[in-house]
């Protein structure tokens, strides 16, 4: 299973009242749909995933393989603090038609989660998958970073494929390229570091700012891999300052804002995310109106 | 209504095959009940809150409400991600007979959970519920801590009825007391520093040491009320290197192997987990024949 | 040789082109002769240490000797990075009168400054001083922390004697106590956790705040040993604010300026430093409005 | 001046009496001079700078200069807690021959150390320095590190030329090439991430690992700028390992060891780095037979 090029971590649609909004989602996957993203995450971190119930997780999952097109892979996030919990979502996941599986690291008891534990867990959720899994580390949500050693560790089990790397290290993830097999996928989940992490040899990334400006990441990915360092170079330094504030300062309500204003639907985040400030909004804005010439009217009315 | 004095933040047992022994955690209780503990905790961090699913909560704080006697005081653990959840929960929890509810912060999203998100999250919380609230900061397992201004303002609700502070800062501690009227009552999570934060004006602990040993924590606490700072830094002394190991170390899976060392049922954590090793277990051997003359045979067989 | 009581770490005094004003030193120090000030610390972190050139620190160390009065003990900060010239300056304070040494970790190399590197560092130094040593651990400057086991350790060696333990962290200041024998002197250099690091048995404290409220921490220490617990954690929460602000926040500034508006000698702090801003200013003047009712009028003019 | 290219922060090798060994330094540059480095950099960390007295830093500046060939560029690490010790060296440099210096950040009273004293701090020292600056972030060690926003509002500053950003933080070094013009020249500390922080745009590294191996790091670097991706990447590979373990865990102790075991003059470091342990020396062994083909023998008899 080849998991190069750009993937969107789906964000989650809500109606005012709080409840889901899956016609919203189709909409923003069939849009998506025309682009040449290679795939969709569904039920990621920018999905609000801790901030969902399991019933409501299902009736995502559902109506985001509905509404892909078939050339789109689907990964659903599966991760949980549970090994148990996280191979009955997994399997779940596959049922309704996933493909891969996204398993974050277990952190909340950090001081017991070892390297052997965190081990452990994935072993046996690859063990009982019926799905590949890729390892999914994001220091800056969980507290605790899966290092290269561990990595290649897990790359050895068959079901184990990939990760998806979102701590921005890019000395870790040159390790972890090098401390695996060739056919062991990287993929980074830091926009700012991406053609950087290109270069290291990852093979593409899984990015909050490409559920917002799926075109531009997809066109870095290209000029990375067709070794066109200065136009690469030159639009990398044109993401990041996009991908410093809505994504990494502001996260989910920043890109759902962000999504509004190029034509998606973004809409609000569940509590207890904050809705932005006056000053946050305008200074997406601005962001947005230098990359993109003419911004899209919003459509979410 | 008053939090004075040790509660141990209850374990939940399970069955070799994963599921809940409803019956060990009512045997547990009802030895508790004939200590001189001030009530009980019920689903917090040491019941290993985030491996469990909802339907199993609700059965355990059935379970615990039932086997508890009416002189102990019930507290909810109730927080989750979710502002909507936690809401829910702790309703929930107040329908089944729960007192108070301790509420953890909101953290997987750290960079957008500012004091502002997290004291919008405790003031929709405590407006909602209709039991009071406790606030619980726990950095070591959030990367979230709720600083002194913060605790102040919170402390303004009239639902918001006083904090466990877990962080063993014993400045945080002060400060927290120094800020905050005198009826909003600290409570610390931290054995090591109980002695030294009742010194400083806290009214209680909520201690995973206590699950192990109820009656030299309940003794620690008698002696720093009356004043008795000799034996009581004595006894402090010796608790240090059990608090240290058992609780801070080994986590869940080292105060279970404790319990099932003293007469109650410790029984296997859920993954992930790891169980302890051979040394792990001689350690706690031998901190526990110094403090207890005589061990009692475990009766987990 | 008995550490109990608070010690100022003396600030140092300059003149408007930046020189040192050795009559301000003394003018300070025989205000402070008159106060229950148990001795002075002379070149330490607040004095400014790492902002002077090896030939004011010995022009300081002497006209210090000279100023102060017999029954306060002299401590000379004479830490470095270097073991060698840490040797050589404790010597040469040894020399020019002080009694004792306070040696803070070397930390510039931080992964390769392990318990054992700096244990032998310790080790050395120890060996070849001719008066004993204080061990500094002040991890909010160096980001290096000494853990209790290599207290332990170094306890073991006559010529070390005790430890300023600084970061304000009271279980690792109740470890150390509990795994050090009872000759082995703790200081804590954290005015916050002064009394409940008293309460723990620690036997005093080295304390910028003693550079501008001698009295006061004075005061606190003797309520604590005094075992008068109402009355210390009254004043310890009295003097919570002007610890934070004037001495954590603002450091070497805040405690100079703070100085100047008690009567002592300030003055401007060496760069990098900057000068305190106007609001900088006002904050410490109404923190001090709070704790002496009648500010003496300044006499730096 | 342009600082394209590779240099090593020279080593400073001591006498068995732990005295200076200017002749050895004086070899091992001859040596040097033959390869492709472009210059050097004389009294940085990894020259043991913490641990030199000034007659001694000012003699190797003197030796250095006098052995380096004139087609080497010569750098000077003048960057102390002070910042007038700072000005002072720098000048003083300036006067030996050296055309660059490079200025450490100030950190040791970190909570002070704001953005606004940083700036204040290099503003003052290149308005007064005869020589351009180079910014030295070194977060490792210092415990402090300079962002874009900081760099690029001292490169507006005519006398302040470049940085030497050694936290191996991609992003950020991204993020500060964004952010400056393109005069303004980004070098990096850290060989592990040489090649992509070299395709993000920076100039040329200081590399501690060129101590050891300077043509192997001048190869990474030609085959970066010729845009041969495929090789450099290759390269960087085999580099990963050595860096991280010669220069980040073993450090100045690990160069020095490596220095010998391939013809260079390494030999003891100040106290207190200890000694490698014959583990340490084994791995270093195996990881220069891995990269160099018939070691040359050592010649430090």
């Amino acid at each position: 299973m080849k998991l190069h090029g750009i993937f969107p971590p789906l964000t989650t649609p809500f109606n005012p009242d709080g409840s889901l909004a899956l016609d919203r989602l189709r909409q923003n996957i069939s849009r998506y749909n025309r682009t040449r993203l290679a795939g969709y995450v569904v039920i990621g971190s920018t999905g609000e995933s801790v901030l969902l119930r399991r019933d409501e997780i299902e009736r995502i999952w559902d109506a985001a393989r509905e509404a892909a097109s078939p050339d789109k892979l689907l990964i659903a996030g599966t991760g949980t603090d549970s090994t148990e919990e996280t191979i009955d979502r997994t399997n779940r996941a596959a049922a309704l038609g996933y493909k891969a599986a996204l398993v974050k690291t277990p952190h909340y008891y950090k001081p017991q989660m070892t390297p052997n534990a965190i081990a452990e867990h994935y072993l046996r959720v690859a063990d009982a998958a019926i799905i590949p899994l890729l390892i999914y580390s994001v220091p800056q949500f969980t507290g605790v970073a899966v290092e290269a050693p561990l990595v290649a560790r897990l790359a050895r089990h068959s079901n184990i494929i990939g990760i998806k790397e979102s701590s921005g290290n890019v000395q870790r993830v040159s390790e972890i390229i090098s401390a695996t097999p060739s056919e062991f996928q990287t993929l980074v989940g830091s926009a700012s570091t991406l053609y950087v992490s290109l270069a290291a040899g990852a093979v593409g990334g899984i990015l909050g700012l490409a559920c917002v400006l799926p075109e531009l990441c997809v066109e870095l990915w290209q000029l990375a891999r067709a070794g066109d360092a200065d136009r690469a170079l030159a639009l990398q330094r044109r993401l990041l300052d996009p991908a410093r504030t809505i994504v990494s300062d502001l996260g989910v309500p920043g890109i759902k804002y962000a999504m509004d204003r190029v034509g998606y639907f973004g809409g609000p985040a569940r509590r207890p995310f904050l809705p932005l400030t006056d000053d946050e909004r305008t200074s997406i804005d601005s962001l947005l109106a230098s990359l993109v010439p003419a911004p899209a009217p919003a459509v979410n009315s």
